[in-house]
């Protein structure tokens, strides 16, 4: 068998594994927009419903319920939680693409350009609004901590990001802080919280938000990486929208580092020049990979998949190996998605 | 002693009798901002700091403390949940600022203003998230349940607001629905939140609420008053604002109502002509007081406030006398307040 028929094999068999809790988690959401949104005017219940359904993976909410059953929690109780860790994501995705002026949105427009500003604004209050009701109500003070001590970690991760914008000197290092606020935190407070509310030992607790936080990070780079080299019809958003807006992610950052002086130069030179940066996103990559700018950064990505897979060595007892075989995929499935 | 004379004495009294709960709720503030932004990024702490400490009145907390007084809570433990109430409050301001684009708040630049509008998105969004997570550890899932659906209606005020933009037949029910959402329920639920926290019965609780909500509509109409009255000097807002933004508030409802044909004509091409907008204040303002307008705004400001001291009455306890004198004397300065 090939490599890629390997995957799409691997990835069917995941999609039919965690297909009974992705349904879960649509129709517990729309059964709870339903009741928060009883009486509301038309247009806030519009941009909700099409902010919420369009076609999102669920990565969040399925970890938490895959954390929370890996450590021993029974019933469906645990959704009502778990569909705020969405209601956020999709709170976030509300006001960052007002913050970029971002349009599009998995390849349809995003809510701002469908309803306005003003609209994506208010309807990620809602949501904000929302999850944090239901992380209360369902996690305890404990549990609302985690949870906003990563919202807050999420803008400040947007702060760093404002101040490092156009610096084309950007480390390794404040890369990754940036990636840790804005995405990797979340994933391990939403990791750890399931294995909270599933009264996990403070080890298995651990274990789950350093799972979390592998993934997130991994994530990021896989998103950074597609961003290069993603198939637009797949993955929804244009070729080269971050060398556009001058974002240093992992692979430019790798690349400049690695670079002689007068391919450096260059680099600089496509990425600081606005109409060499429009017509300049091939050769770019070009130099990016002659440099090994995105296999240096598959590279980490992998290690760090290879670190959230170990981790999860600690859950021996065979009555959860099917949800450690689904977390050990879902890690795997971050690395090879192409969208 | 002329009636002027004596608001002032009354306003005197009344400061000097809450001072001692504003500044401790300016001290609690500055300490648990620094530690829930110990680390953060420069700019978000200068930005959450010139939102925050901008001589606001703190009504919020300040209601809040005196609730769960009046309800027999003692100690100070209640001051970092009040906090809470002033921090979405604030939240609210930074994006209202930003969708209204508003420059000027509190005669000062506005933070959108001063930061730009991604500053003021997310710095909403983080004192929003610290806001719930207060809430969250201070007054339990039921605290938090009443909390989110004031913030929820809030929301869903503002889309009714702008459903209801440049609605030039818009009905006193659908004001009176807008203020409600918008400022009236977050004030209701201030004072029940201080209520349940203190363990007070549900029927007090109950009153608390509808002190809130009468309070809080009574302050929507008096601002609404100041529009077009007040001393742009004190008030910090130009006079007529909400006139030249077409914003229909109870004064020019009621005048709409009464005027005759010929009349109610000329305030409506006042108001839908740009060029006769602006140098037609002065002129609606006079045929807005023809139709008592301002004095039936006034009335139906002061009926509320007469329902908010009456339903005080509950309270007989001599020793909680004193809270119940602050409550009254704060329902007395919302009428007579002049910014």
């Amino acid at each position: 068998m090939c490599a890629k028929a390997k995957t799409d094999s691997a990835k069917d068999q995941l999609m039919t594994a965690i297909a009974p809790q992705v349904a879960r988690i649509e129709d517990v959401m729309r059964q709870d927009l339903e009741e928060a949104l009883a009486g509301a005017d038309p247009l806030l219940v519009e941009i909700i419903e099409y902010g919420i359904f369009n076609g999102g993976k669920r990565l969040r909410p399925l970890l938490l319920v895959l954390a929370a059953k890996l450590c021993g929690l029974t019933g469906d109780g645990i959704y009502k939680l778990a569909i705020a860790f969405e209601y956020l994501h999709a709170a976030t995705l509300f006001h960052d693409d007002v913050i970029d002026r971002a349009d599009i949105r998995r390849g349809k427009p995003s809510v701002n350009k469908k309803f306005g500003e003003i609209a994506a604004i208010l309807g990620g209050d809602f949501l904000h609004s929302r999850s944090m009701f239901l992380v209360g109500s369902h996690a305890g003070a404990k549990g609302l901590d985690i949870f906003c001590r990563a919202t807050n970690a999420m803008v400040d991760g947007e702060f760093l990001q404002l101040r490092n914008a156009r610096n084309h000197n950007l480390s390794v290092a404040d890369y990754y802080s940036v990636v840790k606020g804005k995405t990797a935190l979340f994933l391990a407070a939403t990791c750890e919280i399931g294995a909270l509310v599933a009264e996990a030992s403070p080890g298995e607790q651990r274990v789950l938000a350093e799972y979390g936080l592998s993934l997130g990070t991994a994530f990021q780079i896989v998103d950074d990486l597609l961003d290069y080299q993603g198939d637009a019809g797949q993955t929804g958003k244009a070729v080269g929208n971050d060398f556009q807006e001058e974002k240093m992610t992992l692979p430019l950052i790798l690349a400049l580092q690695s670079a002689d002086t007068s391919d450096k130069k260059r680099l600089l030179f496509l990425l600081q020049d606005e109409q060499a940066r429009q017509n300049g996103i091939e050769e770019a990559s070009s130099l990016i990979a002659k440099y090994h700018g995105f296999a240096s950064s598959r590279g980490q990505a992998e290690q760090l998949i290879a670190e959230a897979v170990s981790a999860l060595s600690i859950f021996t007892d065979t009555s959860v190996a099917h949800f450690v075989d689904i977390l050990r995929a879902l890690a795997g499935y971050v690395l090879s998605r192409n969208k």
